[in-house]
C-alpha cells in the first residue's frame, strides 16, 4: 500500500517512484510483473494520471520498468543480489568539519618556507580593480565559452613582449601556451614526447616536482650531476636522454648560473641527436646584484629550447597561471595532439593579467618585488654571518626567493630540521631533491625568505643560531 | 674602444657589458685574454669604478669571464661557431596582432554549438558580488599560497553536500579534488593507472576529448559499443580491460541513459576483476522530463567508481572548475603519486564558488539553468517536428545541452554540414566521436542550443529545414 504523506519536499510523484523502486530492489516485485494502470492507480489514490505516469517515467528512465504497448508497464529483470541497499544506506554521511590542523602546525612561529609570497608585495587594490573591469566590461561573453585553448590571443601577445624585453625571449604569439602551473606544463610536454622517449635527463639536485611529474609519466629519470656552471655535458651525453629539464639561470635548489658556452654546447647537443630542452626559468626575474641572465631560449636559434616560467614566483601562486614558449618546430606536433584539450586558466583572470600588463602595473610590480627582495635577502644574509660567522656557508644567494645553508655544527639534516622546529622555526630538506640522496653531503637545509617580514626573518634566524649553535634558547 | 652613448635607457655598464660580450662572441677577444683592470677602464671611460666592476660582474655570471686572484678578469673559452648573431638579430619581432579570424567565421550566423553557455543564464550580479567578497575579506592570506592541492577543505564541503543531494554521491571532503577540467581530471587518472593498465574501455561512441586524453598518455583505446541501456557487459568483459570510461546518466553523445542493472553489473564486474569504473556525470542535473537519475557512484559500495564532473554545463566553462570522487580504497595511491602537485584552480575562484554554494545562489542558478534550457529544448523539438515532419529522427532529447538529429534525406555528414554553412547555419559532426567511425551511421548531426536565443533557434532551424529539404532559402 502506497501511503502518500503530505511532505513539502518530497512531491508525491517521488513517493510512488521511491515505494515501486523498493519494492524491485527488495525482490518483492519480480520481473514481468505488471503495475497497476496509471487509471486505476491514480484513482485509488485520489492524485491526478500524469503524477502516477511521472513516477512511472522516472523508473523506465532509471530501468526499472519498460512500458509495452497494451499490457502497460512491466517490471524489467533486477539482479537483487547485486543491490546492498542496508550497506548504501548504514555508511552515514559526515557534515561536520574535521579539524585538520594538527597542534604542530601551531608550535611553528617562523616558517622559512620557500613556496609562498608576502600579501604585503601583493598589488591587491590595483589586482582587484583590473578583475572587476573586465567582470563590467561589455566584452563578457567570452566567459560563458569556452576560448582559444591556448590562451587569450591578446594576453599572449603581452606575454610575448614582456619576454622579448625582460628574457630576451624571442617568439611568437602562437607559439604560447597557457597552463595552470609548471607541473601542468610538464604533463602536457610528457603527453607531447611519452610516444617517442622514455626517458629524461634532469639535473642532480632538481626540483623534486618536477621529478614526480615525469616520473608519473612512465618516463625514466637520469639524474646528472651538476657542476660550477651547470650540468655536466659529457654525462649528459652518455646518458642517450633525447630531453632535458633544466633550470639553466637558476638552477633548483642548488642557485648556480649555467654558463653562456654550456648553454650554446646544449643547443648543439640537441639540433645533433634531435633532442629537447626544457627551460625552466621560474624566477630569474629575481637577480639582487646584477641583472637577470638572459634566458637559454635567447640564444637558440636552432627550435631546440622549450622555454616555460609561472606567474607562481612573481605574482602569487594562487591563481594558478603558467606558459610555456613551445619552438616553431613543435607547433604542429603539439597541436595535433592536444586539438581537444581546452585552456586550462580561468577566462577572467587571464584577462585580468593582460590588462595589468598592459598599464603597467606589472612592470611596477616586477620592479617592487625586486627591490622588496633583495632587501629582505641582503637582510637575511647579513643576519646569518652575524650570528652564524665562519660555522655556515650560503649557496646560491644573489638570487631568487631561496638559498642554501650549509650548517658545520655536526649536524645532517634531519637533525637540523628536527632542532629548528624544536625552537619553532621551520626550515626545509634539501635531499628530497636528490634523486640519489647518498650522493650528497647531508648538512644543508633550504630556506625561503619571500613570505615572512624583516622583522620575522632577524627573529627566525637568531632562533636558528639558538638551536644549531648555543643549544639553548637565549 | 667602448664608447658610451648617454641613453637614458641603457645604463652605462650594460653598454660596457654587451661592448665585452659582443668582442668575446665575434671571437675578437679568445679565452684567456686579459681584460683592462677595473681601475684603469674606469680613469680611461670617465666612470667609476663600480660601473666596471658591475659589467665584468654581469659577464663572470653569464659564463663569459672568470676572475683571477692576482690576475683579474679572464676571458673564458667560447665556442664561437656555436653562436649565430647574426642569425639571432635576423629574426625580427613582430608585435602587431595578426587577424585569426578568418571570413568563414563572419558567414555562420546561427551556431548550434553545443559546449559554450548563454551569458543570459548566468547569474553574474552574484558572481561578482561572491569574488569581490573574497578579495575584500581578511582572510585573503591564502592569496598569496599554494594552499591545499586537493583545493579548499571548505569548498570540497560544500561540493559533498551538494553531491549528495543532488546527485547520490556519498563520500567525504577528503575523496574530493578540484581540477581545471574533465580532460585534466583523465590525465590525472592516466597517471594513476597507467604504470598498472595499459588500455582503457570506452563507450562507442564516446566524448571524442575523453579518447584523446587517454591516448595522449599511451592507453590503448578499447571501444565498447552501446546497447539501448547502456554499455555491452559481454563484450567488455572480452576486452580484458580494467579501466572503463563511461557516461551512463546521459551518453555522450547519444543521449542514451544506463539501466539499473547494468549499472549493478558493471560494479560487479569492476569488484571481481579489481577494475575501476570512470562515471563521467558531466550534464546530469539537466533532466527535462524526469527527475535526474541518480549516480552510478549512490550504487556502488564497493568502492568502484571515480565519480567525475565539471562546472563547465551547468555553471561556465570559462572556470575552467572540475572535480573527481575518488573511492576510499584510491586515496592512498592518490595521495603518494601526487604529494608533490599543486591544485591546479584559482584559490579566489573556489573560494568564491564556496560562498556561491553556502549562500544558495548555486541550487537558484541550478533550477534557473534548468527551467531555461528546457524551454529551449522543447521549443527546438517543436520546432524540428513542425519543419521537418517525418524525415528527421530526434536522438537523445530530454536531457542535456544537445540532440543528435538523424536527417532522412540521402545526405551524409559531410554534406549536411556543408550545406547548413551554405545558409549561415553551423551544425555539428557525430562521426568524430566513434572510434571506429565505418561503424556509424552517417546520417547525424549533433546540435546543441544552450547558447542561443529561442528567436535564434527557431531562425536556425527554418533555415536548416531550406538547406536539407527545399534545397533553396525561403
Amino acid at each position: 500500500m502506497i501511503i502518500i504523506k503530505e511532505k513539502e519536499y518530497e512531491p508525491k510523484y517521488i513517493q510512488i517512484y521511491q515505494y515501486f523502486k523498493h519494492q524491485i530492489t527488495t525482490g518483492k516485485l519480480v520481473a514481468a510483473s505488471r503495475l497497476p494502470s496509471t487509471r486505476s492507480l491514480a484513482d485509488s489514490m485520489g492524485v491526478s494520471r500524469n503524477t502516477v505516469e511521472a513516477a512511472y517515467q522516472q523508473l523506465c528512465t532509471e530501468g526499472y520498468l519498460t512500458s509495452k504497448a497494451g499490457s502497460g508497464y512491466v517490471v524489467l529483470p533486477f539482479d537483487v543480489s547485486l543491490y546492498n541497499d542496508s550497506a548504501l544506506e548504514k555508511e552515514e554521511m559526515v557534515f561536520e568539519e574535521e579539524n585538520s590542523n594538527t597542534d604542530d602546525d601551531k608550535r611553528i612561529q617562523f616558517d622559512f618556507m620557500y613556496e609562498n609570497m608576502n600579501l604585503d608585495d601583493f598589488p591587491m587594490r590595483a589586482w582587484k580593480k583590473a578583475l572587476n573591469e573586465i567582470l563590467n566590461s561589455s566584452n563578457v561573453d567570452c566567459f560563458s565559452s569556452y576560448n582559444d585553448r591556448n590562451g587569450e590571443r591578446e594576453f599572449r601577445v603581452e606575454i610575448m613582449k614582456y619576454l622579448y624585453f625582460s628574457r630576451g625571449v624571442r617568439c611568437k604569439p602562437e607559439q604560447i601556451v597557457l597552463t595552470s602551473g609548471t607541473i601542468s606544463s610538464l604533463s602536457l610536454l610528457c603527453q607531447l614526447f611519452m610516444s617517442e622517449y622514455d626517458s629524461v635527463a634532469v639535473e642532480e639536485p632538481c626540483y623534486n616536482s618536477a621529478r614526480a611529474a615525469f616520473k608519473n609519466h612512465k618516463m625514466q629519470i637520469k639524474p646528472i650531476p651538476i657542476e660550477e656552471d651547470g650540468i655536466c655535458v659529457s654525462l649528459l651525453k652518455e646518458s642517450k636522454a633525447k630531453l632535458l629539464y633544466t633550470t639553466p639561470s637558476h638552477q633548483f635548489p642548488t642557485g648556480k648560473v649555467m654558463g653562456v658556452n654550456k648553454r650554446l654546447h646544449l643547443i648543439q647537443w640537441a639540433e645533433e641527436k634531435d633532442a629537447y630542452l626544457i627551460e625552466d626559468d621560474y624566477d630569474s626575474e629575481l637577480r639582487y646584484n646584477s641583472k637577470p641572465i638572459p634566458s637559454m631560449q635567447s640564444l637558440d636559434y636552432k627550435g631546440r629550447v622549450i622555454y616555460i616560467n609561472t606567474f607562481s614566483k612573481a605574482f602569487v601562486p594562487s591563481l594558478r597561471m603558467s606558459f610555456m614558449v613551445l619552438p616553431q618546430s613543435l607547433l604542429k606536433r603539439y597541436h595535433k595532439k592536444f586539438s581537444k584539450y581546452n585552456c586550462t586558466v580561468s577566462w577572467i583572470e587571464q584577462k585580468a593579467m593582460q590588462a595589468f600588463m598592459q598599464n603597467g602595473d606589472w612592470s611596477r610590480h616586477l620592479r617592487k618585488i625586486c627591490t622588496a627582495n633583495k632587501k629582505k635577502h641582503d637582510m637575511l644574509l647579513n643576519v646569518i654571518h652575524q650570528c652564524m660567522k665562519d660555522k655556515i656557508v650560503i649557496h646560491g644567494s644573489h638570487a631568487g626567493l631561496h638559498i642554501l645553508l650549509e650548517i658545520k655544527n655536526g649536524m645532517k639534516e634531519k637533525e637540523l630540521i628536527r632542532s629548528a622546529e624544536a625552537v619553532g622555526v621551520q626550515v626545509y630538506p634539501v635531499s628530497v631533491h636528490w634523486a640519489n640522496p647518498q650522493n650528497y653531503n647531508d648538512n644543508m637545509v633550504l630556506i625561503g625568505y619571500s613570505s615572512l617580514s624583516e622583522e620575522e626573518i632577524k627573529e627566525g634566524i637568531h632562533l636558528l643560531r639558538s638551536a644549531w649553535f648555543d643549544f639553548k634558547v637565549e
